[in-house]
């Protein structure tokens, strides 16, 4: 049996403890949907409200030079990058998560189409999360290409092996089950069969260690809003490989991109490296908190970086898993996360084949935020920043108490959401 | 001779004088530069500060129904659709200009395309915004289509008359001369030739009474930072005729542009009208402070509207031509924005041959901001919002001041600066 007391000590020893004190956590909420949209860095107000009144409000555009806006998104790039796997220059922050995947999507097939014409094949998850498949669709439908989604991560190989492939479209941590995919297993299996990889690391950038540069990688995007903790709708990132950087013009060819912005030339002349990917005019208030939020994952590089976080997601998660089993068991909750570690992510999925939306909604009225993800899954994220181990007990013992008082039969319970 | 007090005089009889106590004006600053950047309105610190620190850091996902962050790009987009002459449910504020264009761009392409396969022509002109060339050129590139640069307006007719021209792409009012086009009579003009007609408002909309219902036009683009106010990078916003609207999807098709974005179903299923052109989830932050700019320019509406703020801005940069050739003459300076009403925007450029650069310089100086534009025109916007009379007599005054002294002569403003 675990105790909470239990959980204290391991709470009380926890070397990144203090870094929980860098965020504005609201009071009486344990939060468990982190992976949706991070909390709130103590220190982003402050930025931001100094962007505003003094950057803006006083300064006004002389701020493109005397504040660097200009260099927002590589700046902030360059700190996602540390956390990433990938060197200084080669990551921007900008745009949405989908238009950077339309970017770097519409470069990857170039690039393919040019080494070998005959592959017009696009390969990704059924599972893979829908805007990353609807962006890919519509890219198939336009480029005469076709979207192959397979229903296991087993029926990758075999599709690879097919040599069709152009390129493998994958998000290295399932937003749903929670399922982690081996970046360099993968990209080597694909690579081995003359396959590009584009990965979203929307559930890993922040979670956990990412290696773009070491496992080879082509192509990557990522969110700010999640486990980095960027705001709502923070920009998103891109990376491209430098082999490829500059093998293609990417179609959003905006004013950021060009090679000299500000000389206004009448033609198109692509920046070099990752500058080109860059579009319009960033949305500089958002780009501001996003930082503060890259900022607070960064705050663990002197206390053992992302290693050290991922020893605590994992403590995190083995713990919640173990305590449902101890504490949950026999209620129909099942845990479809799956329980090595190597192929989870910082989440874990809870399916139940009736109550799933009525549970999450029953938890949270007692302060246990998670999600709900259609149709029976009762999804919990854990951020390892700012979550304790005492928090997982907690949690776990008000899904106990909405399991053993059948509070989720509560028919307020049922009402379904337009947004969940 | 008009005198200071002339222009004292003017602003106690001006009816939309109340308007600028909205605003948060720098002290000691003349600008003449909102159609770069516009100012910060007085409500918008404490409406992103209420996003931060309530909806996001206090409620966090909860935001998206409680908070109708879902429905923001929506609720902005009808509000901004009162300044353009557009219904409510046709506009949504999203993405960058660069990114919305690229968008209409294609499915202007697309329509065409169906209706004229014969066509493949996109018509601008050389002195259009960089921008919108950059996005035509790659997709040009991309669809096997010509861009065809006119480097005069009358160029146009003729261009349109050829019956190749599948789109026409403008700025209505030009970013560099102030030069504006009739939009009924251009539009008209391209229907009569079987051409679709994209319009950017990026110098427009909030400038100036625009009728893109009545007008007739087909697509529309727009600023959300210029003289909307809504702050630096502030999203922009995308308008497509309801005759057009379903006939395309649109390519980035991201999960904010579903028809049910919460299924979580992996085919794409594009939205009814105009919310089909969103795609990734919009910067928030970004968006409440535009949400701001656009009431600060509606807040016109019980004053007389835009008709009221055109009269304003056509007698502020009247004033302004007027006193540059009463007080600044004799100094190489020279109008080059068109002097009759229905050729101007809401700015006026003066041209100087070999100083334009540093005179802008030393005006800055003397804080009075307007901007340069290569290579030799001095830019200064008049936003009728929060400029007086008098502050146009006093710029003047300082630019008189900058000629008779050839204080421009000043080694320090010669310095070439990265951004201008």
């Amino acid at each position: 049996m675990i105790t909470r007391q239990d959980c204290l000590a391991l709470d009380a020893s926890d070397p990144l403890a203090p870094l929980r004190e860098q965020f504005a956590l609201p009071a009486g909420t344990i939060y468990l949907d982190g992976n949706s949209l991070g909390v709130l860095p103590r220190a982003t107000p402050q930025r931001v409200a100094h962007m505003v009144q003094q950057e803006w409000g006083n300064d006004l555009i002389e701020s493109w030079n005397k504040a660097g806006w200009i260099d927002l998104p590589l700046r902030i790039g360059d700190k996602i990058a540390r956390l990433v796997g990938a060197d200084p220059g080669e990551l921007a922050a900008t745009d949405s998560t989908s238009v950077n995947l339309f970017k770097v999507l519409t470069a990857a097939l170039a690039i393919a189409k040019a080494d070998a014409p005959e592959r017009l094949v696009i390969l990704s998850e059924r599972g893979n999360f829908p805007t990353d498949l609807y962006i890919a669709e519509a890219l198939a439908r336009e480029r005469g290409c076709e979207l192959v989604l397979v229903d296991e991560p087993g029926e990758i190989d075999r599709q690879l092996a097919g040599g069709h492939v152009a390129v493998l479209m994958l998000t290295q941590v399932n937003y749903r089950s929670g399922r982690l995919h081996d970046m360099a297993a993968v990209t080597r299996a694909a690579h081995r069969h003359g396959t590009l990889v584009v990965w979203d690391l929307a559930h890993s950038a922040g979670a956990l260690p990412v290696s773009l540069k070491a496992d080879g990688a082509d192509f990557a995007v990522g969110c700010g809003y999640k486990y980095l903790n960027g705001g709502p709708g923070a920009p998103a990132f891109v990376w491209v490989h430098p082999r490829h950087a500059e093998r293609f013009w990417q179609p959003l060819a905006g004013w950021m991109g060009h090679a000299a912005p500000f000389e206004f030339t009448p033609n198109y002349r692509p920046a070099a490296g990752i500058s080109r990917y860059l579009c319009g005019t960033p949305p500089l208030l958002s780009m501001a908190a996003l930082e503060c939020g890259v900022d607070s994952v960064l705050a663990t590089e002197p206390l053992g970086g992302m290693a050290a976080l991922r020893r605590k997601s994992l403590a995190l998660t083995d713990l919640f898993i173990a305590l449902v089993e101890e504490r949950a068991a026999g209620h129909g909750l099942e845990v479809i996360t799956p329980r090595e570690h190597h192929l989870r992510g910082s989440q874990v999925a809870l399916s139940h084949p009736a109550g799933a939306y009525a549970i999450v909604q029953a938890l949270i009225a007692r302060g246990v935020v998670g999600d709900f993800r259609a149709p029976d899954v009762l999804r919990f994220g854990f951020t390892p920043l700012y979550l304790r181990h005492v928090d997982v007990w907690d949690a776990v013992e008000h899904l106990q108490q909405v399991m053993v008082n059948a509070e989720w039969h509560d028919v307020r319970f049922h009402r379904k959401a337009a947004v969940t």
